[in-house]
């Protein structure tokens, strides 16, 4: 597959596509990206990498993140993990109280934010230093040692984070939160305003479809188990309330973020990234699914 | 891979396992089955049948046929479908009313009992004779005119339908029903009452493992990327409430059914069928579940 | 108190006021009404009558109508009729299916829709011919044999109630109707369809004014303690989702009817009716409250 | 009406009754009350006081000190008030989250904790002082100045608040809290930790029954209309998800508190204050509703 013609031809389609999302505003560093950036990067099983426009440069990740917490809670906790955090999608968007409140504070799935702020109290429990190790692993799976979090954006989540804070309070009254809310937010906006572009982004995604282990290397960091169950909840989960869409139309476990990032994977055959800003209504990159769709339909190549 | 022997291995532990689940009672037809029963068929894209166990007898495939009419609407609708039932997951209860309401009468999903009426009514709008066209489609996929709808169950399923006429009135009252109710739930029992063994039904969703092709032959039953949806929606949407635990477990899309048959498709490989009568807490087949997490994790095949 | 005086000035102001809501038009009887139809009746409890605009026109009663379907069923039934409905106001319209779900199929009170159906399922179970003998008390409690259903109606209604049939066969799923759908739907219609004027509401209604007695009679139709719990429901929950905006601005126990009508009651004290067909946002008479708000102020009578 | 006679046999009665409630047990200030204590205290319109039992004994007032709120920012903010909070019975429990989600933040009555949390936030932009000034007002209206707050009390409902602060970061975050939430929960939990016997509950309350006036003077505290209104609210929302039930059983305007206490009125006539610290399931006294039965039941006087 010439997957580098691919994204040319990706890339030129986008570019001239016009787009009525929005990029996210809600906090002052996001709204100040332009709006047409568009990068795209591709990494195979054996490192090969294609890449077309902006793909070096870094944004803000956010949601994305939530995968690779995931894995570190997942692989230290096992099944009890899903006392705290159910993985059936969600019928309402990733900021619902209501769900919450029916299901008695245990969350659909560890994307919604309730979720992953469970797993991120999960991580303050098992990490010695969390924000240190967390992106002790983050790099390691990168294999790039100048991935860090970005203070400003953290900070900034953190004095808007109102619907957060309603979140993880209310799974604290609910028994489901085991440290102090505050900290746990802490840790989390820090994890979201982890900045990657997308060669690195694709590279992180790899390990997903390489049953676990890093590329030319025997080194299994996630279990081919484990690997096979978080892509099944990224298949499932990994969009919000437009997982189905995402599954319907580009056939691959994937993840997006507010800052109009998306990966997505092929398991043993590659993992992919995509960054355009512009969000569609329902939070994710307007332009990224629809440079993924093309990218499954041209090759020919999907899960289904 | 030796399909055969992995069969074989699954059935001696289904056969010793012990199970809770309970056989669906709220039709006389549906009750008197022998709980006990356990058939498992898997057929690959050459036409390799492989079975175990009660694999030759015939069951009430009741909401696996959701995803049969669903074909037939979407090759005739086109993406004009989608603007009367979502592919969203639901996050409630397969015959829920409450997320009904939540959407203005269009259903979340076309498996939810919901959708599959609305797809039900737009066989009525598309078929010339719905019956008798629609048993012939599904003959023509199964390869086998020995297939029928067993008009008792059917008859009782009606009687006891007081659910199912809630939710088609409710819609009607929304505008979201063209026929009358009454005939669309007649032939929407009639469906549900089909009858096939775990070969037949194995056979019957080949043509998902194939890109819309019958098996041995070049003709297209439903285009390639038909396939590649309604796949996305069986992975996302196939088991009700348990669609992501199901994801997780087995890794496969597929669809289950009250009378304890669940099929499962492996795209570009095989189509695989299993029956146990024991439903778990979610109204799905338990030990088909087990069944069928046993193959995916012994073969190490799965979409993820 | 010159009540005639009081009914002068209201009926001048309300036939001067522009108004903006929209006579119920689903169906055509009620449709072809004139918006501008304003009649309003007040009868003491020494049954002085006093009365403005069109009072002697009859028009259709509709959901006032279970204010006294639920008197016989209270009486009959007693305490135990609270197993099939509650006494708690709804939070939602008055035609729901998510709080119904929710509570299982005990609607929260007697006079939203899905509550009045269990009331006419009750009615069945305890009266001989319950078509007849409804009117019969009707009747007697107006001292009018002239009431009578209007057919024309009931059978329009029927043919576009898809809503309420969609509400009780929820209801018949789960237990809580005794009687086929049809036939409950069928008395239902026919109650909603009797008509009266303005006058004949009044005097209907006087009974509740009156401690269950007919006006300057020893006659106890309901027992005092019976009237003083219907008064209160017809406080928390005659309005669907305006009750309490109507205890806030009239202070009364009421009751509306999407035909226009409204009747409420002061205890010891008078009942008093309003007819204007154009309907707010929420179902309810939008003069008939004015008109209503006007007396309790310019009087200084309320309950509170 | 001789109220002292009615009062010793409501107290026997009540004392000799076996009660299966609990006390409030989620701060050990209110865990540790004797769960036997009864007191109350009836005030007519001339002052005129009747006591039995505990009613000299200072309890927690609670949830009954957002009438005392809704009565200062209604005064000041008029019926611009009603932008932000509505008046209508909740359907869902006190602290439920899911009708403020649905409702776009406007929590459904001032009665609720979320709504009662907004009438608060309205207290910190009207009072200079808030702490000071509102229990100025208080005072006022008991003729008591020995009235305080039980700072103990309010520390530990802060601690264990998680819920309270989730419900005022959602209202924040959907744009209808104006001051910092730590601020508005901190007066909030000040009210409701005010402490008062049963005797100073009827007196405050008083004005409630005598048209907005302090009893024995001319002095208008509340205007005559809002008191009127104010009694409906009491009327339709002032027990959480039992308002009709009271309604029902009792017939007065009134509020309870999970301290056990339960203050009523009948306008124009009297105020009435219980306590017994046994809650029934829905959080409201058990013995305090019986007694108040007892007492419009005995005495053949309610609003109905």
């Amino acid at each position: 597959m010439d997957f580098q013609n691919l994204l040319n031809i990706i890339y030129k389609d986008c570019k001239s596509a016009s787009t009525e999302g929005k990029v996210a505003n809600y906090i002052p560093e996001l709204a100040k990206i332009n709006p047409n950036k568009f990068g795209m990067a591709l990494i195979t099983k054996d490192e090969s990498l294609y890449s077309v426009g902006d793909s070096a440069e870094a944004f803000s990740i956010q949601s994305i993140v939530k995968v690779i917490s995931l894995c570190i809670a997942k692989e230290y906790l096992g099944k009890d993990l899903w006392k705290r955090v159910s993985v059936e999608p969600s019928g309402t968007p990733f900021n619902s109280l209501t769900e919450l409140e029916r299901e008695n504070g245990i969350p659909r799935n560890p994307f919604i934010n309730a979720g992953a702020l469970v797993v991120t109290d999960v991580l303050i429990d098992i990490l010695e230093h969390p924000k240190q190790d967390f992106l002790k692993f983050v790099r390691r799976l990168t294999k790039d040692n100048s991935i860090n979090y970005n203070a400003e954006v953290a900070k900034s989540e953190q004095k808007h984070g109102y619907r957060n804070t309603a979140l993880i309070n209310y799974m604290k009254a609910l028994g489901n939160i085991n440290n102090s809310p505050v900290e746990v937010l802490d840790l989390y906006y820090h994890m979201c305003a982890i900045e990657m572009n997308c060669e690195q982004l694709a590279k992180t995604f790899l390990v997903f479809a390489n049953q676990g282990r890093l590329a030319n290397s025997d080194e299994e960091v996630i279990s081919a188990k484990s690997v096979k169950r978080i892509n099944a909840i990224m298949q499932t989960c990994g969009f919000y309330d437009e997982a189905g869409e995402f599954a319907y139309k580009v056939g691959l476990p994937g993840k997006s973020g507010v800052g109009g990032g998306i990966v997505a994977v092929h398991p043993n055959a590659y993992s992919v990234a995509v960054w355009s800003p512009k969000l569609n209504q329902k939070g994710n990159s307007q332009l990224g699914i629809s440079a993924l769709e093309s990218l499954t339909t041209l090759s020919g190549l999907s899960v289904f």
